[in-house]
This record gives C-alpha cells, sequence and structure tokens, in this order.
C-alpha cells in the first residue's frame, strides 16, 4: 500500500506495531493524528519521548515514578512491615485505586516464565530478598496473577521467604464480585469451592 | 492517579485523547512504550511529527501523497474519464487494494453534515466542479458512504454535475459477499431488494 506516501505509511507501520493495534486501526489512528492540530501532535510525540527519557524506578520498590522514591514507599502513614509482591506497576495502582491497602508494595516487573526464557535472576527477585533481610517485613502478600507463572512464581517466593519466618500470604482467587456463574470457567469456579469460607 | 508519575501521566492522557483507545489500552500502551528500545520509541515519536509536517494533497484528486500529484493521478495507464468520488484517502486505498478500478479519483475530506456544520463549501466540492469542467469526465461514480449523510452528499452532487451532461452512478448497496442475511439490517435488506439484478 503505497497509496498514502511514505511519512503517513511509516507512521501506520510504527502504529501497527503496537500490542492490541491491527492494521485497519493504525490506519484510523493515523489520520486522526493528521488531522489534529499542530501543537497536540507536538504534544503527543513529546510524551512519549519524556516518558522513556524520564523514567525512574523507586529505590525501595521498583515501581515507575518521578522521583528517588515513589509516593507510597516515602509516606509515613503506610504500614512498612507488609509488602504485597506485584508482577508490574500496572497492578500496583489497581490496588491503589481501591484506596483500602496500606501497606507498601514490590513490583518484580515480570513473572518466571521458563519457556519464555525469564528465571528467578531477570525479575526483582534478589532485591526482595534484600529488602526483606535490611526491613522489619510481618507479612508479605503475593499478588501475583493466577496464571501457570504467576501461581509458579508465588510458589517459588513463598519457599524462598518461609524459612526466614516471615509470614506469606496469597491473594485469594475465586468468582469476581458481579459476575455471572454460568459464564466463569471451571478453574475459578474449582478455586471458589475450594476457598469457601464458613458464613 | 498520581501513581506513575507524571510523565508517564501525561503519556497516558496523550494516548487516552485518540479515538478508540480507552484508559486501559493506554495504560497497557503506555507500559509497552516504556519498555521498547530507545530507537524505536524515537522512530515512534518522530514518524508522527513527520506524518504530520510532510503532509501534502495531491494536487488533483487531494488525496494525501509525497509528491505535487498521487500516484493514481500521474499514471498513463489509469481511465482519466473516469472519476470516483470518495470520502477520504481510506476509501480510496480500500478500492485501490481491490486492483479491479481503473479510473481515478476525487477525494471530497468529509461528506455534507449540517447538524456538525459541515456545508458543501467545507469539503472539496468546488474542486470537483473546476475539474469537471477542465477535464473530458465520461463517468462520475460517487462511492460515498451510504450513511445519511453520504446518501445526502451523493444527491447533492448528483443534482449538481447533472445538469452539466455528465454520467453520473452510485454504487450499489446491498447484502455484502459472504454477509449472513440473518444478520444484516432492515435497511440494507431492503436496498439488496430494491436494486436486484436479472439473472
Amino acid at each position: 500500500m503505497n497509496i498514502y506516501g511514505g511519512q503517513v505509511n511509516r507512521l501506520i507501520e510504527e502504529l501497527s506495531g503496537l500490542p492490541g493495534i491491527g492494521g485497519k486501526s493504525a490506519q484510523r489512528l493515523a489520520f486522526y493524528i493528521i488531522n489534529m492540530p499542530e501543537d497536540r501532535v507536538q504534544a503527543l510525540s513529546d510524551s512519549i519521548i519524556n516518558a522513556k527519557k524520564h523514567i525512574k524506578y523507586c529505590k525501595t520498590c521498583y515501581t515507575i515514578t518521578d522521583n528517588e522514591e515513589c509516593p507510597v514507599c516515602s509516606s509515613k502513614s503506610r504500614d512498612h512491615n507488609t509488602i504485597m509482591v506485584v508482577e508490574t506497576p500496572r497492578e500496583l495502582a489497581a490496588y491503589e485505586r481501591t484506596g483500602k491497602y496500606e501497606g507498601v508494595y514490590h513490583v518484580l516487573h515480570g513473572v518466571i516464565n521458563p519457556s519464555a526464557g525469564i528465571g528467578p535472576q531477570d525479575i526483582k527477585l534478589k532485591e526482595l530478598m534484600v529488602r526483606l533481610q535490611k526491613e522489619d517485613v510481618k507479612e508479605l502478600i503475593i499478588a501475583t496473577n493466577s496464571s501457570v507463572e504467576g501461581e509458579a512464581t508465588a510458589m517459588y517466593i513463598s519457599k524462598m521467604v518461609k524459612p526466614a519466618g516471615i509470614k506469606v500470604t496469597r491473594i485469594a482467587s475465586g468468582v469476581p464480585v458481579g459476575g455471572d456463574l454460568e459464564c466463569i470457567d471451571e478453574v475459578t469456579l474449582l478455586r471458589a469451592l475450594e476457598g469457601r469460607i464458613d458464613l
């Protein structure tokens, strides 16, 4: 498709390289961008460069932040004896949106996934062990996703940490609130049954 | 959500301003971009600026192109006596992909839409009239979308052009090839019935 000319084709190609954006969406986006006012185009382009250039990781929990330490880690009102282990900053943000979690976090930036060549040394596990040795941690809540890799990583961390006498917990899996039982997969249904609580 | 820091939030905001990209997609895209290698981030950012900066419209048909005149208009092998009128360069590209249309195009860059404040003077209609006066056009094929505005624009052009004795046609509307009759809206079904042909 050389019909739009080189520069527009380049933009379409670059956009189709992003996740979840197919050929048609890329075309639609490219035409939208071309028709945006000049200053908005500049702002979009700048925000891409700046986000990449100024990215910093919290020196304590390794989430993405603007400063040396993220707002959660530097807050005095948070419970620094409880650490929730998450895969990425997006899960941290999801728990922050609940507004109910009072502890701090540790961001792994991935999970152990041998088939993709990601071993324990490729995620922030060593950094977690250092924190556990330095800080007075009472509970480690493992909130990796309930995928195969997420579960395996949870098991790995649990085995690694338990000998140190730290309480290790795992967030519950079960039927989502508001979920229609009929539409939920069998593994989740069985998990919900196994994890049933007294009323 | 100040959790990711200013620059990442800026990027998320800019991305959510694009059509079809909601808050969650914008977050996913932003994190993907942050994790891309530096040179790919630069290439993406540059392609946005360059597409906007170097945009040119074909002096004849007003499609987007790199040169003074687009490849279709400057081709000797195309039939310059047949002009297909389309709304945007994307419809032009769609017909070019069929590889079967041998005429040339005229891109309106929109349709008449009074409720959005777009009148005949806001799209490339005057330019179409100039072409029809200058060039020896045998047939004008109107290929605006079959939306209310597309149909109204087709009628407007037809009334405007017919007095000049030029043959004006409209692409057929009907049941899409491979479409399941059951799933097709009634207006389309009626169109397909009205437009039936002898076998």
